[in-house]
């Protein structure tokens, strides 16, 4: 095995990219750590300018080229953070840079990387695909190809996430990192063990997901494919160089539910008021799986990533208020003549419930002539507001029920 | 007019409460500064424990009792950040607090309070009838009450807010600060004069309620009643004492639309992950509406509070959507026949359209007999993806239009 990197990497990485990259907050969070039972800090890598750690590695890797290779210019393979890391430090260093992305990306995400000034070129149905354009362009063009986690300068310009941390926090006793290809929990791993040789290091990864748990024989099943929620770690392969690192550095790898991490950013940002992708709530949701497992310990969690879609946000808050029963769906039967709908919604309404939608159905189910089932869907400001409403169009003899 | 308090006095209620309340982070906002002009600052009081500044003056106020009136404890009138803040530091300090809230608050929030050990007291249908309880209880039971912004103690303490941004940067322009009783304001207004004389201070209120801005003939009309978004800064009436130091101190106060509020919570979101309540997306909302006041200048904005309620956020978040053009309604006309809709759903779903909800209409509309009219509301990963879904639906002969 080469050698790994060392603290003394990580230092010279954190001495050629201070100023160039946030030195973000590292906050301790004293609801979370109510809620676990553990003593829980934050490392806010979601208010990078790109809303990830990965412009760390970027950056350090970009500083590290000859005159020769800032010249020809580089090449990255990615849709994501890694894109953007790459292309955002590229672009004010003057260094050309190519992006290459599958053709299923959207326009949002490719336009936001050309803002940089890089070039986007779209290639291949898939990541597997666009990565075979690599090599045939890399010769042609004479770039440099950064790969997003299999490189050593790379990974210590993650490194420096856990140098800050244990910087500001000397007495951590654990760190719970998500791992997708591996980058950022490997240059971690070097930092917390030059800085605290005993401090325990734990990875995360997505059920959907589990390769480099699967490699290490911490999960029966492999990866993939498929989708998860936490993008940023949807990897089917683990990285071939950062599995030195995890082998040597990384305590165990704990594989977490989709619906714990839906959970977990549904969390942070009601209490945290922060928002953060799949990715960056892994660890949350780890220490939500098992909190007798860091109970009464000093946890440094690390919120890698904040990119996440509107679209998909929004569905995880609407599956969070049907969760907190804030969100309800009822049936109820009506008399089917002019005004009782109204009637019921004035009922409803006066019990602080918000109708957002009313089916009616004249066709189906086991009802009585003469009458309609009617279905709503109500928002209701707490949960108790919801039993009030139904046991209103109960006394009201419209037999409701929950669906 | 009594004399008002002085940098000095804020200097004293930042070593009151210096270490139960969070020293928040005052960030750079490169995205917003791009997106603005300006050189935009963020002061994160959203990270307080309770998610608002309100702390700050609760605290100082309970440190300044005599040993005789903690014995006795405190009453506040609150349904919000306010009765948060006493409440949690009361408990705290060992000070009984009694919080009394309109029958109409959600059980949610009253049941919040309770966990701080406070008494919570329903009564009143609204704010004014619940503040009309208070002259009996403070007799009957020897109760100090603690105003929200009326008061000198409260305002020094609000202060340290201002004090915290010009130590980090006392270069800064500007501050646009909201307003709702006007607490905040004058306390961040008497650190920033004392620190930096010369510099501008600006409010900012909502459309709906402009109370003070009315006060000072900034504005036509009067505030409220009504509904705001923006509900920590819903006042009607300006305070009283607050109304002294908005006259001496600040500049102007801009009032901006409701829209403009909701636009700059969804901004902060999305650019710099943070979420924020209306009020403490209302300086950025003031900076949006009149750009060129701002441009190349170095302005503090400060978020005030993050607690918005998860089915407010849904909304604002969808109908961003809808705005970005990524949720779209259209209609469709399809022969009534088995297969239709399955073919016209697998067209729509090969351009990348999320189909959310079918609605099918087979009564109205000016369409031949023997087809129905569709509606789809369907989410697309960018406006582009509707453009082709659109087009494509036009091929078929499907007569699409978007409603």
């Amino acid at each position: 095995m080469t050698p790994l990197i060392t603290l003394a990497d990580i230092n010279a990485a954190a001495a050629r990219i201070a100023g160039q990259v946030d030195r973000t907050p590292f906050l301790h969070s004293a609801t979370l750590s109510e809620v676990t039972g553990a003593d829980i800090w934050l490392k806010f890598e979601n208010l990078q300018f790109t809303a990830s750690f990965k412009q760390r590695g970027a950056l350090n890797r970009l500083l590290g080229l000859t005159e020769d290779e800032r010249a020809r210019g580089v090449i990255a393979v990615s849709a994501g953070n890694h894109a953007q890391g790459i292309a955002y430090h590229a672009g004010k260093l003057g260094i050309p840079a190519t992006i290459v992305m599958p053709t299923s990306t959207p326009a949002i995400k490719a336009n936001r990387t050309r803002d940089f000034g890089a070039e986007v070129i779209l290639t291949g149905r898939d990541f597997a695909e666009a990565t075979a354009a690599i090599p045939a362009l890399v010769e042609e063009r004479g770039l440099t190809f950064i790969h997003p986690y299999d490189d050593d300068v790379v990974i210590a310009g993650q490194g420096t996430v856990g140098l800050e941390m244990l910087t500001d926090q000397p007495d951590l006793d654990v760190l719970v990192v998500a791992i997708g290809g591996g980058g950022l929990i490997s240059g971690i791993a070097v930092a917390a063990r030059g800085l605290a040789p005993g401090i325990e290091i734990v990875g995360v990864q997505s059920e959907r997901f589990p390769g480099m748990a699967h490699h290490f024989g911490h999960w029966p099943v492999p990866a993939g494919p498929g989708v998860s929620i936490a993008e940023g770690i949807a990897v089917i392969e683990p990285g071939r160089r950062t599995r030195d690192y995890v082998g040597t550095h990384v305590d165990r790898i704990e594989v977490v539910s989709e619906a714990l991490i839906e959970n977990a950013i549904a969390l942070l940002l009601q209490i945290e008021k922060t928002l953060v992708e799949g990715a960056g709530a892994a660890g949350l949701a780890a220490v939500l799986a098992q909190p007798e497992r860091y109970r009464g310990r000093k946890v440094g969690l690390v919120l890698c990533g904040g990119n996440i879609d509107n679209r998909l946000l929004t569905a995880i808050l609407q599956r969070q208020l049907a969760r907190e029963g804030r969100l309800i769906r009822l049936r109820a039967d009506l008399s089917d003549q002019a005004g009782a709908l109204a009637s019921v919604c004035a009922e409803i309404g006066a019990l602080s419930g918000n109708i957002n939608a009313v089916t009616h159905d004249r066709a189906f189910g086991e009802i009585a002539a003469r009458s309609a089932r009617v279905e709503f869907e109500i928002e209701v400001p707490e949960p108790e507001a919801a039993e009030r409403i139904l046991a209103r169009l109960g006394e009201l003899g419209l037999n409701p029920s929950r669906f």
